[in-house]
């Protein structure tokens, strides 16, 4: 009887081989394939960190951050209009992805994005008018990140966009998303025209009043985190792939749907937008990420990143124990599956806030959970385990309440140690939609990167000299 | 720099020896573990069978059958009360799961719940008046099989029982199921009293004619084929998991039973029920799988098996090459997890329709999609992916239409061929429900086995002479 050395799919087994150049010739006489790996020594210098320069315990503030986190309850109670409920927000505010950025280096999406806003709120007229305004200063810029917020790729948020609002059960915090408008031609991935307008000004006036009006007939909200956690047992990660998400969110508030009904057939649209946009749950994953971590900033000395986010200029994190202080690099360059007639030469740099999932233990860093991902986002199956199982290497625990079935049930990699990133030379992976680089166009294609080093270097610099 | 082998998952890896031991000596030198496989030889005296007796080609009308169960197109079309609609059903009608069995033969589970559809039907005040009826001769008793019909567990189907109508658009022929009633004290295994008749009359009175209505308002239909790929994709095998496809089916149906809509709370109470049974979909997938296996039926000289069924009592098979005739044995132990307070000792014997699911490529056969339902049957997420790797060593084909993307997107193991299990020794593995084996109690728990060994080597024989 033949036999070879398999993997628990079947497959020949492929060795990785990190050093050890006699073991792995061992290996090969048995006829299993080996192939290097894209590994990076630790950067040189970077020592063990266990205390910070005035003396901060590193490792106990991180298990009071991971403690908050885990704790979180994020639960969906609510909507309201954004300048009425997001504190700080006003007529003249837009808030968009990212670290903060001025409109002269704002991307081109980014750009499309706020243009677009501005002339839905009726500031302006066109395209030109709003340029000309969003450039005169009369318009204040800020990041969501800034005001309890998160916003997938541009991340406008404008004053008059119905919201959601996530309350953390835990700790009383409260986050806040826009509602998703779906893929293609959509204001978040910078596009503008009629139709971009007409959509949000649909979801403002009827999709918005009964979303709102059936949420406020469930006395206990919609439980985010046990969503989230069901999600992950049925194929998303819950960034990129929402659709089991969206299905749960139209389940759970479906009998309020049918019990606040003054309009079948507004109902019936209502349905149909969010059945036929697989992506409406990330705008529920992303600020559920937001409330669940929000309360572990402010911990002394901790080494754990609580933002991580994009604006398609730059790319910025920041940790638990520096909340106010962004560490900056260049948004990298998205390897992706892109839509027909667009390539890469159209790709905008990374962008977005999305990165909230990863941060709060699930989106990329869950990608094991969701095999079908690769369909959107470009990889295998492989990749997508392989990528949860890299990013155990940088942190600093596991999420209990998120399980990934076909890891028997491990807890998801929680809590990114900028330590860890530092020791091992490995970066964050982020998987991501696509934006066109010109303002005006929408959306390209999806795909996979990782966070650039830069913000790392610089942050583990500042919190050993904190 | 240390290293060890390990497959996809980074867990150290176990290579399954089966024979050469020089061989597992080598691998077990580098540190892995090497287990023996549970592996039986062929059956002695089993030859490849190409040819039946007669001359008949085996391979070329495998050929055929397989081709006609991948063009199927089954679509939910309808509904309709099962005496109305049901070839063949009549007043004084009971169909019932698995092959043809007499009331002295019938075990507790499908006794109580014939007694219950009795009594829910009016014919009977009470058990002791069911029993009396069903024993007296006056009930024609038949397989649902024998009527283009499956049923989960008991399988009981009464004249007035509201039925799903899926019609396979490939080839015109329809299958029928009734609505799932939920899990716990409910009639398909074998539950009776007020609370499981009033559930009945509930889903004939109210959950029938709202989803009757909004069906009919979908010229289309609804595509059961495209929903089972898809929830093949979200962590459903679609037999003892279907929360995604319970969840689709609800987003595809949600807007037309929004536009049919005359009463709120009886559309929530709709809503409710289906949101709060995640089994929902089987009552879809089992005839999805009828419909779309029977126009296989009828292909002379098919080594391939076109129904599995268990009454309880006995477990059948019938092969496409000789639609009418069963191969029959004792139903089997399940090895399972059991509801507090039950064990072993309460269960059943191997019951239900529900191996259509298997029959038609998925269910049991495509468990290494659905990881997470080893909470509910037992056993590991290794082993359903072992199972689905195992079923294709007794499959004739991989179903292009349904895939798992953790096997690279693999196709499904399709087609049993009985000639196959004869050689391979292996037989076909089902996870299941399980029902009391005292009449009127209901589910205790779910599990795992295999197929009764005796019907595939009547069938084999019985092929062999044709």
């Amino acid at each position: 009887m033949k036999m070879a050395i398999k993997d628990l799919f079947g497959r020949p087994l492929t060795v990785v081989n990190v050093g050890l150049e006699g073991f792995a010739g061992a290996v090969r006489d048995q006829g299993v394939a080996v192939v290097d790996l894209d590994w990076k020594p630790p950067a040189a210098g970077v020592r063990p960190l266990y205390r910070t320069a005035s003396g901060l315990d590193v490792e106990e503030a991180n298990q009071e951050v991971l403690r908050r986190i885990k704790a979180a309850r994020p639960v969906l109670v609510g909507m309201g209009i954004a300048k009425d409920v997001i504190p700080g927000m006003h007529e003249h505010m837009i808030l968009h992805s990212g670290p903060p950025v001025t409109w002269e280096r704002m991307c081109g999406p980014q750009r499309g994005a706020v243009m677009g806003a501005l002339i839905y709120e009726g500031l302006a007229q066109d395209g030109r008018e709003a340029e000309v305004l969003a450039r005169s200063g009369e318009i204040e810029f800020a990041p969501c990140h800034h005001h309890h917020c998160v916003g997938p790729m541009a991340g406008v948020v404008s004053p008059r966009m119905p919201v959601f609002i996530i309350e953390n059960k835990a700790f009383g915090n409260h986050a806040y998303c826009t509602q998703n408008e779906g893929l293609g031609k959509v204001l978040r991935y910078g596009a503008m025209g009629e139709e971009v307008y007409e959509r949000l000004r649909w979801m403002e006036t009827e999709l918005y009043p009964i979303l709102d009006r059936a949420l406020a007939c469930i006395p206990d909200g919609i439980d985010l985190k046990a969503m989230i956690a069901q999600a992950l047992h049925m194929g998303d990660e819950c960034h990129n792939r929402n659709r089991a998400g969206t299905s749960l969110f139209l389940r759970a508030i479906g009998p309020a749907l049918a019990r606040t009904n003054r309009d079948n057939e507004a109902l019936a649209r209502v349905i149909e937008f969010i059945d036929r946009n697989d992506h409406f749950f990330l705008n529920l994953s992303m600020p559920a990420g937001k409330a669940a971590v929000e309360p572990a900033e402010g911990v002394p000395g901790s080494s754990i990143v609580t933002v991580m986010a994009r604006n398609g200029t730059d790319f910025g994190i920041r940790l638990a124990s520096m909340p106010d202080r962004w560490f900056t690099a260049p948004a990298g360059k998205v390897e992706g599956l892109y839509f027909p007639s667009f390539s890469e030469r159209d790709a905008n740099p990374d962008i977005g806030d999305s990165t909230i999932t990863e941060t709060a233990g699930y989106g990329g860093f869950a990608m094991a959970a969701a095999p079908a991902i690769t369909q959107f986002v470009g990889g295998s199956p492989s990749m997508a385990v392989e990528t949860t199982l890299e990013m155990y290497e940088i942190t600093a625990s596991e999420h209990e309440g998120f399980t990934i079935p076909v890891l028997n049930f491990r807890g998801t990699p929680l809590g990114i140690d900028v330590r860890k990133v530092r020791q091992t030379g490995i970066l964050p992976k982020i998987n991501t939609g696509i934006a066109h680089r010109e303002p005006g166009v929408g959306m390209v294609g999806a795909g996979i990167l990782r966070a650039p080093e830069a913000c790392f270097i610089q942050a583990f610099q500042a919190l050993a000299a904190l």
